[in-house]
């Protein structure tokens, strides 16, 4: 996913210049068609094709399960997809509403949505796991170890085990690559954290809600919009997990404090 | 741009749990209509609304010069902007081509776009000047600073003078600011180079050539499909500046090297 080419570097405190082959992130374009209806086009890094297809379907809440896709055929840049869902602009018009009006703040419109992806799970996840995985998490993504320029997603379950990452130049396309890989392989959701390495937007939260992770946490920051819509939606929102410590801005009950010197001020 | 709101701090290396309020970064939606035609919607830090109109106008290559602009208005979450161009669909086909044509490295279909945008200066920056703007970046941006949440931009003249910083939560807003606040003052952008603390895409480097900045400096890294476009237009791409060194991926005829052990390798 990344090519090498000849580059200058020019190291101004040794006061050198040479020249180099230096590795360098590739991305690509995919269109996607869903029942000959065009779906939208991707940029992103050019692997795990198909469990992006799948995981933006379903995390775009386009499709609910891996029954609703009959066949999926990709060749170079287009990706066409039958499915049993009708995929209408209804459903691009609502993911907007979604994204628009999280950011307004006005909650109260979303009252359906949030119905629908309201996430349920007693999952707990000891704070010491939280800071361990991220501790490892860049060594984990060969891409970015090679480019410096890849964002990184995955699962983490209740005993500090990563599973299905995925790299992509864009933080949501890591999140759908993780989420399709995930269909795949037949994973309940509903018992992992979403961990990534991007800033928590309302579409990331929103995108956690609809595949059913009920924990995201993350080495960046949230926005404002990301807090309120992660407290409505009943999702923890972890974030800035950094230096053996991070913040917890909604729904702290599914962290577990694992250490003995507690103290609150 | 950023509102304090309270959280749950856990400090697993310090045996730590406490409440506090955090700075945390604001959204906001922007819906441009240009000449009662739906432009697009984009969500943005809310400052610097007219200069990001304005801006990502001009970087989009819709408008060629404030000229082109009779009127703007911003109330809430809507701007419309009377212009005597003509803004049809055909801009955003041509922009979505070259978008994607240089991602597929097809840069060749590009001919009449890189004709039209290519930069020509005779601008030169200091090697040291560039790692020392880059040393204090962070410094001065408060949203930055406040939340950790942004992305920045700056105009960079041949003297390490900075100006025109802007913050956005999206790369390409804070570059778009930046276009409209150089306009506004009727700056030369073609003395300038554009700085950035966000990775250099295609979309980057043809905002850059559109608005006439020859040079592209960076943080981070560049993606294959920026490099073929920098080169291609005759855009001097520079990313990776940490630590007192950085890397030239095109058109290094515009960087002095001001030191004097110099090795070619």
């Amino acid at each position: 996913m990344y090519v090498s080419t000849k580059i200058v570097g020019v190291n101004v405190t040794r006061g050198k210049v040479r020249e180099f082959f230096d590795n360098i992130a590739l991305e690509t374009i995919l269109k996607i068609y869903v029942n000959e209806s065009y779906y939208g086009a991707f940029l992103l890094t050019p692997d795990m094709l198909k469990e992006f297809v799948i995981g933006n379907l379903f995390s775009e809440g386009v499709i609910d399960s891996l029954k609703d896709i009959q066949k999926i055929e990709i060749s170079k840049d287009i990706a066409r997809v039958e499915s049993t869902r009708i995929v209408s602009e209804l459903l691009k018009a609502k993911r907007n509403l979604v994204e628009f009006s999280c950011v307004a703040g006005d909650i109260g419109e979303l009252a359906a949505i949030i119905g629908r992806y309201r996430v349920s799970s007693d999952i707990m996840l000891n704070a010491s796991t939280i800071v361990e995985v991220f501790r490892t998490l860049h060594e984990r993504m060969p891409v970015f170890r090679a480019t410096g320029c890849t964002h990184g997603a995955a699962l983490l379950d209740e005993r500090g085990e990563i599973d299905c990452l995925a790299e992509d130049l864009g933080r949501h396309n890591a999140v759908d690559k993780v989420a399709g890989f995930a269909l795949l392989r037949g994973l309940n959701l509903n018992r992992y954290a979403l961990i990534l390495t991007g800033r928590e937007t309302p579409q990331i939260v929103l995108k956690a809600a609809r595949i059913g992770t009920p924990i995201v946490c993350s080495f960046s920051a949230p926005t404002l919009g990301a807090i309120k819509l992660a407290k409505a939606l009943g999702l923890t929102l972890v974030g800035f997990v950094r230096g053996g410590r991070f913040n917890v801005y909604s729904h702290p009950e599914r962290i577990r404090i694992d250490f003995t010197s507690r103290q609150s001020l």
